[in-house]
Parts: structure tokens; sequence; C-alpha cells
């Protein structure tokens, strides 16, 4: 691997850079960055999108969990508020959704999420058994409920998108009284593509179907009105924008008017209306509760509670204004220095589509994402076979973070620097 | 409620006393209690089977991972042990219950993997539909699978036992070629049953079904041979006796042989073949991976590492051995000093067949549960409706332990301080 060359140094002196200051001097939600763990050096993190930072409150939070929770109260903890902690971390981000109390828990993963409530809105679909989504959402997601769909005698049709846009006409022409459920990402992992939630819902409510958003890319970066837009499910992780640590438990919405008629297919203890009865027979909580399953992951669930509290605290209409003129400044610099050098802007154009991430198209994206890795010290993300997404999570990403990473990043275009990093490994499986 | 009397204090002048003491001094084990935090004062904790110790090493190892691999590596983790390490420590713990490599995954909540694997034997179950489990399995098992039976439009026999022990050979009898699946607990939640593995498996097998057992109240405390039985699933917890924290991730197991054959039905990215594919199409894994879901859970895994190495390293032959000396020796002060205060013992009395906790029965089992952790600085768990249970953990039990337990609780009868203690609080759900 070829040093990095002094090139890729400072970019202080690169145009864009003063209008980068200016923005940070200006920005109100600057210092919210101090609240986070810096990261080695000048390392410019922009996969926030991904897995964001520590919160700097957060070590400690987790140590007073493990010695004094666990190690000092032992099982006196659970009537010490391990409990309710799964519900009332819900409680707190449900704000953040537009969702009320009692409405969201934290428990599983997004997947499993997604199959308790796809899974329970099939069962009450009445004979429906057709699901659409679109080729923009997390295959994990189609993966999901394409075997829900098939376990229900149903199937999943997959809208095609240009690769961008969420097709919002074809999935409402794509909706009669077959369909049991419409699910999209709110905002697409790839293009960043945010859908209008209310007027998909609308649309699956008119055919008579129920709507379950995945949250996952926009929680903590792009207001959500799950209510005001009569929003029936939703789930979301907490690892992204909400900086909850790696793998950190995920979140489920229930509109509350259908929490007793929608029932969990996985019917385990921490459903249970009285979890210490012990009856044979199960009886599901009559509320949110009846969508847990095993015992609450305390110690994640004790991670991810700052890095929750500080979108709260920050606001999500204030960082979703950062965020909007993050990405523009983005675009910007992107047509200014990236485009001319064969990077395509493969994400809408239209801010009020999209969310806090975009994506650059290119032929030889593994490799410049390395070399942005190795050589730039800039950490964007590669999503294959063709882009380098790139995270702008506005607690954590200034201005200049975002100049450097486009200066840098054509830099490397430029020298050629990506060009001796091998291909892309074959994964083993 | 009342002041403890100094009749609850120190215990060392009660017979039995120095008979403990002298058993502690020739406990190999002994000096694992060090390896582990200690409670407030002199409290004697008699739950390690429902909520294991703090291992001593797990601050540190979960404040490295939290500040070291998230907060300064970031994603660049994945690379450097995240990705992998669900499956390393299945690996770890396959020892401990006689599996091999590839094939234990940390994973999930017990439920969750109770859901997956009973899921896949019944969808295997080529036409088969019945699932065969006891009246001593933990009620939360049962739900899972007899909703899973009604959905495969079969149904959950529960075949009634004693309360105490196993019905094997009722058991051995309901099986019939319409049997896919025989699901126990090993060890028995309440009374600490615990079934001859083999016999059983043998039996499911003769029949032409598969058997999947719940290890939760075995495993670190039981040796378990499931590669020796030919057992085909396995699914348990390491939050008991491996002291993994509250709610820690859950372990399944599948036999190699079946790993190819069978499907999780959560069909999400973390059991796919090439989850970084971004594939519409689901290919699952070729190996145990297949039985992931969603992203790994690497907080708690982490805290999860040092009570399962620490297992691991006092030898499960060695724990057994212990487990089996402190169960004899609570049986016996049992008989001189509760039994004649009415407490019946309600687990089995063959050493082979019971686990490392033990129920006795008493009208007021509620009372004198709260008033032996209130009063009496002894803390076991109230089993509804009328049972107290004491879990004995090896690692962190000692014979001394045994002994003042077994004292305060019947100075408490004695004195009748249980009896001010309001009736058990009703659930409201």
């Amino acid at each position: 691997m070829p040093a990095p060359p002094a090139a890729l140094g400072p970019c202080d002196d690169a145009p864009g850079y003063e209008e980068a200051v200016g923005f940070d001097r200006a920005d109100a939600l600057a210092p919210f960055r101090d609240r986070f763990v810096e990261t080695d050096g000048d390392l410019v993190y922009l996969d926030g999108n991904s897995l964001g930072r520590l919160p700097v409150r957060t070590p400690d939070h987790v140590t007073a969990a493990v010695e004094g929770e666990w190690g000092d109260r032992l099982i006196r903890s659970w009537k010490e508020g391990w409990w309710e902690l799964a519900t009332d971390v819900g409680d707190r981000l449900a704000p953040l959704i537009g969702a009320g109390p009692g409405e969201v828990v934290v428990a599983d993963s997004t997947s499993v999420n997604l199959y308790k409530l796809a899974g329970a809105a099939l069962a009450a679909g009445a004979g429906r058994a057709r699901v659409v989504t679109d080729d923009l959402n997390f295959p994990s997601d189609a993966h999901v409920v394409a075997g829900l769909a098939r376990a229900a005698g149903g199937r999943l049709d997959i809208v095609a998108s240009d690769g961008i846009h969420g097709p919002v006409e074809q999935i409402e022409a794509a909706l009669d009284d077959d369909v049991a459920l419409v699910t999209l990402s709110h905002t697409t992992f790839k293009s960043g593509y945010t859908y209008d939630l209310a007027r998909v819902t609308a649309a699956a409510h008119a055919a008579g179907a129920l709507v379950l958003w995945d949250l996952s890319h926009s929680v903590g970066a792009v207001p959500v009105d799950l209510g005001g837009a009569g929003a029936d499910l939703a789930v979301g992780c907490t690892y992204k924008y909400l900086n909850g640590g790696p793998g950190s438990p995920a979140f489920l919405y229930v509109r509350r008017e259908l929490q007793d008629r929608l029932v969990n297919p996985i019917s385990a203890w921490w459903g249970h209306a009285d979890p210490f009865g012990f009856d044979l027979a199960h009886s599901p909580a009559p509320d949110i509760r009846r969508f847990q399953t095993g015992t609450a992951p305390i110690l994640s669930l004790r991670a991810a509670e700052p890095g929750i509290d500080l979108v709260v605290e920050a606001g999500i209409d204030a960082i979703r204004a950062k965020s909007r003129a993050l990405l523009a400044f983005f675009e910007a610099r992107w047509r200014d220095r990236l485009a001319p050098l064969g990077l395509t802007w493969t994400s809408p154009t239209d801010p009020d589509r999209r969310g806090s991430h975009a994506s650059l198209g290119h032929d030889d994206a593994w490799r410049l994402t390395q070399a942005m890795i190795e050589l730039g010290r800039v950490i964007p993300d590669y999503r294959a076979p063709d882009s380098v997404r790139l995270g702008l999570s506005p607690l954590t990403t200034s201005f200049v973070d975002v100049h450097t990473a486009t200066e840098r990043m054509a830099r490397i275009l430029e020298l050629g620097l990506h060009e001796p990093f091998p291909a892309e490994a074959t994964v083993v499986t």
C-alpha cells in the first residue's frame, strides 16, 4: 500500500474551506460535537448512519448499570427500573417519530421486530396475503416479509424503482383488495430517498391495507410523524443516528388502536399479560408489551439511553435543519470537485425527499472507499456494487468534515491513489 | 415492616455450621468466589440460577468494548472481531454442552431462538405437526411452540407430570408418527428435575421426531452432551449459571448434519450467505450462521464473555461435583431444620435427576420469600403459587451460604416474622 502523499493532508487551502468554516461558526448544534468521543487524530467519520459515534456519557452510564445495578443490586434491580426499562426507553424515543406514550417499545433486532409486526399484520389480514414493497428497501426486510407472505399463502411484490427515487405512483397502482400490508424503508438505505409517509400511508389505508415503516435511516435525522399520518406499524434501529452502540436493541411501534387486535406471532413470556403467573395458556398483554418476546437486554438498553437522550435534547427540527444544510453543502462540493472526476450523484436532489446520507456512483467505488479509509483518513461506506455512501450525522458531522472528505476524495481520484488497491474481496461463506 | 431481630444475625452457633466450614475448606472451586464481585455486607444470594453474579473482569471488559472498539475504532471494528463474535462466543461455549465448533451461535433471546428452531423443525416435519412437551417446561416455551404448532395445522401436547419429576414414560408413550418435535427443559425451572437427555433423544428419534432441548437451567451447572446423545437442537440463556448479565443474548445449537436442511423462518440479513451482497433474493448461509437474524448485539456479547470463560476455566465436571455436594448439604439442612417447620421438598431426591436449584413448598411462600429478602438478607426466588426456589450456583455459593440461608429461613418461620408481610401483589397488566 502506498504511503499517503502530503496532498491528502490539510485541506484548508482548498476552495470552499472558508465557506465551511463560516457554516460551522453559525451552527447552533456545533456544541453537541463535544458530547461525543473524538476518534484518533484527524479522522473524518462519515458512517454515523451505520454506527453512530459514542456519546461521552455512555461509558459511565454502562459502568453504573454493570457495577451498580447488576453487580450490587442483582435481581432486586428488576423492581428498581429494569422491568419497565424497555417501555421507558420507548416512551422517551416516541416523540422523535410522532408516537405517543405506550406506543413504542425497545426490543430485539430490527429484523425480529419486522417479523413480529409483519406477521401480526398478515394474520389480521382477513384473507389478504399480498405484501407490497419496493426494490430500494433493505434486502433483509424483503427477505423477512417474503418468507412471511409465502407462509401465509401469499407473496411479496417488489415494485421496481429507478434505483434512486421511491416509485410512489407504481406502489399506489399496485394496491388492491388483496394487499394486507405495504412495507417500505421511510429513508432508503442506499440513495437516501425519503418517502412522503403521510401520502403512502393514506394510499395503503384507502386500499384497506396496513402500512409498516422501517425508520432505521430516518429516526434521529428526519422528523417522522407516525401519529399525524395515522401510520399503523413501524420498526427501526437505535445504532445509527441514535448512537446506541453496535447491535443495540431495535424499537417497534404499534398504533394504539391496533394493539389489542394484532397478535405477536412469537408468543413468549415478556409479551404475556402476567409473565410471572406461569400459566401454561398464553394471554397476551393488553398493550405494547405484547410485542416483546424474551427478557429485555438490560445492559444494551442502558448503553442506548445516552444517545437517544442527546437526540431528544438537540431537537429533531434543529437536527433536520442542519442535515439539510449539510446535504446542500455536500451536493455543492460534489458539483464543484467530484462530478468533474466522474462521480455521479445517485441520490435525490429534492431536499424534502432525502435523509441525511447520500451515495455517489463510481465504477471503482470499492477501491475508492478503501483508499479513502487507508490513505485519506475518511470513513465512508461502500454499498455494492458501485456506491460510496456518505452519512452526514448532524450531531457529529461538521461542514469542515464535509469539505475535508470531498477534497481528499477528489485528490485520491486526481492522483489515482485508489488504483493500487485490490479488487473487492469475494465474500467467503 | 418489623426490624429484623438479632436472631437473624450470625448463624455460626447453629448446628451444621462447622460441617459447612469444613466443606468450604475442602472445596477446590472456593477460589472462584473471588473472581466475582461481592454484594453488600452479609447478603446470601441464592438466585444465581436467575441472574448470575457479576464477574470481576466484566466491567473492564465492557468498558474496553465501549471505549476502544466502539468509541475509537467505530465501524472498523466489524473487521476486527465483531463480525465473528457471535460464532466465536458460541464456539467457546460449545464444550459445555457437548457441541463441536460451528454448532453454536449466540444470538437473540431464548424465546426467539426457540421460535426459530422449533419453526424450522416443524417446517421440515414432512406433514408431521404435533409437538410434545411436559407441564414442567417454562410456560413461555409452551406458548412459543403452541403458536407454531397451531400455525402448522398441528397442536402442542403437554404431558402431565406429578409436578416434580419429568414424566418420561408418558412422554415416550405420546410419541407416534405424527410428532414432528419433542421439546423439553433439560433441567426444569421450578423443581429442577433433570431429564436423561440421551434417553429422551433416542425415544424421539425412534419415533422419527426431532428433539429440542432448552438448556437454560443446565448450562454451566449440569454437564450436557448433545453430541453424544445425537440431539438435534437446543437453546439456552447465558444470564443464569453463565453469569452473562441481565438479558444477555441467548444461544442456539443445531447439529451439524441438520444445518443445511433446516431453514430459519426469520430470514434476515445476518443469516444470509452474503449479507453485504444486498441481493433481493434470500440465500441462507450454509452453516450455523443461517440461524442468526439481525445485527449481533456486540456490547452484550462482550459483557457475556467473562462469565462464560470462568465456567469453562473451572470445568463443568468440577462444577457438577460441587453442585451435587451443595444440593446434598441443602437437603440435609432442610431435613433437620425446615421440614419440621412445614416446608416440603418439592424437587427430586435422586442426585442424578436434578440440577443446581431446588424448590421448597409452603402455603406462605410469598410472605416467606419477602421476609427472607427484607429481614434475613437472603435472596431466593418465589415461584407462584407456593414455591421458594433456591439456586446454588457452584462458582459463587458456599456451604456456609447454604447453612446461613436455611438457618435464617427457619428462624423467620419459628418467630413468625413473615406473617406481617402483605399478600402477593396482584400483577396489574
